[in-house]
């Protein structure tokens, strides 16, 4: 396996910040401030999973000309001096009384300034799948002390910039997507009847690991012999013959995500399991029949919906509500396990060449069994390129 | 090495709710609203890395008196029926025309109705550490909706709860914290010269891993003579002799962190790095003398200061800044990588018994070299029980 190369260079931030830009003109912003970390290491290549400290708050500040500013903490200088951003403000955090708030007030302030004319806009994100991450009397304070200038919602700039993906970006989720595909297709050899819940997870994890991921920030799955909480953390329930596992991770490689599930069965699978497994993977196969750049999410939800009502090829599963309990068939996917879009019935999403998504059909097939499949791909101007090595037709089984 | 029991008792979270009750009183609080993770899995036991995927909102709602509410996207309705959680009130999301907040407004209304009288106060952390993760525009919507329900700064609640912990949570950081002080033990027999950081990076996880972690959600490093960046990921540097190696982990046991970190030198230290150590373990030392139950954050970042000021027992490192660009010498640690207090100069939290905390004084040895040293302890009736094993006094040479 060719490693894709680490980083980005200083040109797809040129591209990216020039994208923004655009963006930004068509809502009339003078500035766009963003604080969450895929969007600060969006447009900086700022990378550290110190963000799991809630202690400091971070921003961006990118004016409607020029390269993007960071006002950050003190503690992250060193690692944004290594970044293409040369203009880097920072203040002693963790700092309660002014964490931030007067330095970032004084950088929009300026920014906008420059541009001159009346009140000015700054676009920050409020919208979908967003949020503000500083505290709320912060941004009420923020809010108040950057007038007249407007503060007005920008999720359009972000989820436009990010849910079109460059070569460089479905490199590293194609390689992340390979590795997690060997370590799905090796799971025969790696758990056996007899493991517990959490031995299984333990020894898929650290086999993730040795087969080249960065890191398995997301995994989930159960067993039985059916069951519908999909989003579980192990517990000491031991396997047994006739035994569902199902696995759903979000692997990484250089900050880029995979996420796709697999079920097997360990050894037989009851009919109407392997019934609901074919229904699901034909369901997948409908969504990718018309995957296309022009086709929108919701066409995607309705082929799908479509097998999933009819009991897939053999009649054999009918879903209850397309998507049920999970609300959707898919999502776009890149620097965060689940991004925009949502193949949903009214998302009405265009398709992009470029944009990565996943397809994920699910349904109850008995009271208390959901059955969930999904695959990554990336879509290309003849059709999808899938990214996951497709899962087997019929239901595997194991041990 | 006996396992502490995964999960909590339901006596646990009704003395979690019945602490939260007598917080909510001395504010006049109606309601507590939360929608982060920590806040909702400490009072409900929902434990899910889902939380990854920033599609959807979560809201706990806790009444002046009884059992938390739970409002959440249907797709945690199985793993939230799971818990001590009896109402649980859900929507189909991902919606984005109404995305849990009619439910939510409904519910608050209902719960402040309850108790009669007039306006009605909903406390919801806003101050430091905190955010609302919820887009911002649909938090303005609840604002406005909830009129002329009160909404109010709940920090000092859900601080107040989570700063001090029960044995039980004690137990889980204990024994993540044993994992890794053997791994850091063992690094001897895990890296050597030539090595690049990223495989340095990826055995040591895998090692914890292997150990009898659950996870290593954060992992940063570095490698060289020198070092400023204390936040970073692995580059492709390959590990020389008279390197020196700082990682610094946050690994997991059952959704419990431990923090601190380690420096190791390769064949040789040189002195300068050697009395860098040796001060920033001397400050520790005086950390460490000075915690008991009526001591303050702001004592132990003087203890330390004090140490780090004179150069340690030799005399030999003098820092610049006591705490320098990290901003402040330790804070507290449980389910997330750093937690209320911190120690700095003017935080003056007053210890109690059943707080965890880190010890981590830091100095600047030479032109952009730092030496940070980290340790977990909890705080008992006669001082500081540690719960990392204490690191050598001088610093270890391996390879």
């Amino acid at each position: 396996m060719t490693l894709p190369d680490r980083g980005f260079p200083r040109s797809e931030y040129e591209q990216r910040t020039e994208r923004a830009h655009g963006l930004m003109a068509s809502l009339d912003l003078d500035a766009l401030l963003v604080c969450t970390e895929p969007e600060v290491r969006y447009l900086t290549g700022f990378h550290t999973p110190f963000w799991q400290s809630p202690t400091r708050p971070w921003f961006v500040v990118l004016p409607a000309a020029g390269p993007p500013i960071a006002v950050i903490p003190e503690i992250g200088a060193s690692s944004m001096a290594d970044t293409w951003v040369e203009d880097v403000r920072t203040w002693p955090a963790p700092r309660p009384s002014d964490d931030g708030v007067g330095l970032l007030v004084d950088t929009l302030c300026e920014v906008v300034g420059r541009r001159g004319g009346s009140p000015g806009r700054v676009g920050l994100p409020m919208g979908h799948e967003t949020h503000v991450r500083m505290p709320l009397s912060d941004l009420d304070v923020m809010r108040d002390r950057i007038q007249p200038l407007e503060l007005v919602d920008a999720t359009d700039v972000v989820r436009g910039l990010r849910m079109v993906k460059s070569e460089r970006e479905v490199a590293k989720t194609a390689h992340i997507c390979g590795i997690v595909s060997g370590a799905f297709e090796g799971i025969g050899d790696l758990l056996s009847v007899g493991m517990t819940e959490r031995e299984a997870f333990a020894a898929f994890r650290i086999d993730i690991l040795e087969r080249g991921a960065d890191d398995v920030p997301y995994l989930v799955g159960a067993t039985g012999p059916g069951f519908d909480d999909i989003i579980k953390q192990p517990g000491d329930r031991v396997i047994e013959t006739g035994d569902l596992l199902m696995f759903d991770t979000g692997s990484t490689f250089d900050g880029y995500f995979s996420d796709f599930d697999r079920y097997v069965a360990f050894g037989r699978a009851d009919e109407e399991a392997r019934r609901a497994y074919e229904t699901v993977w034909a369901a997948t196969e409908a969504g990718l029949a018309v995957i296309r750049p022009g086709t929108t999410t919701s066409d995607l939800w309705q082929a799908m919906g479509k097998v999933l009502e009819n009991g897939g090829p053999t009649g054999g599963s009918a879903g209850s509500t397309p998507g049920g309990s999970v609300g959707r068939m898919g999502h776009g996917l890149g620097m965060q396990v689940t991004e925009w879009p949502s193949n949903t019935a009214d998302d009405d999403t265009v398709l992009v060449e470029g944009m990565v998504l996943t397809l994920e059909p699910s349904l109850t097939w008995a009271l208390g069994c959901m059955m969930v499949h999904e695959e990554n791909l990336v879509v290309r101007a003849d059709g999808p390129e899938l990214l996951s090595r497709r899962a087997p037709a019929e239901m595997p089984v194991i041990g």
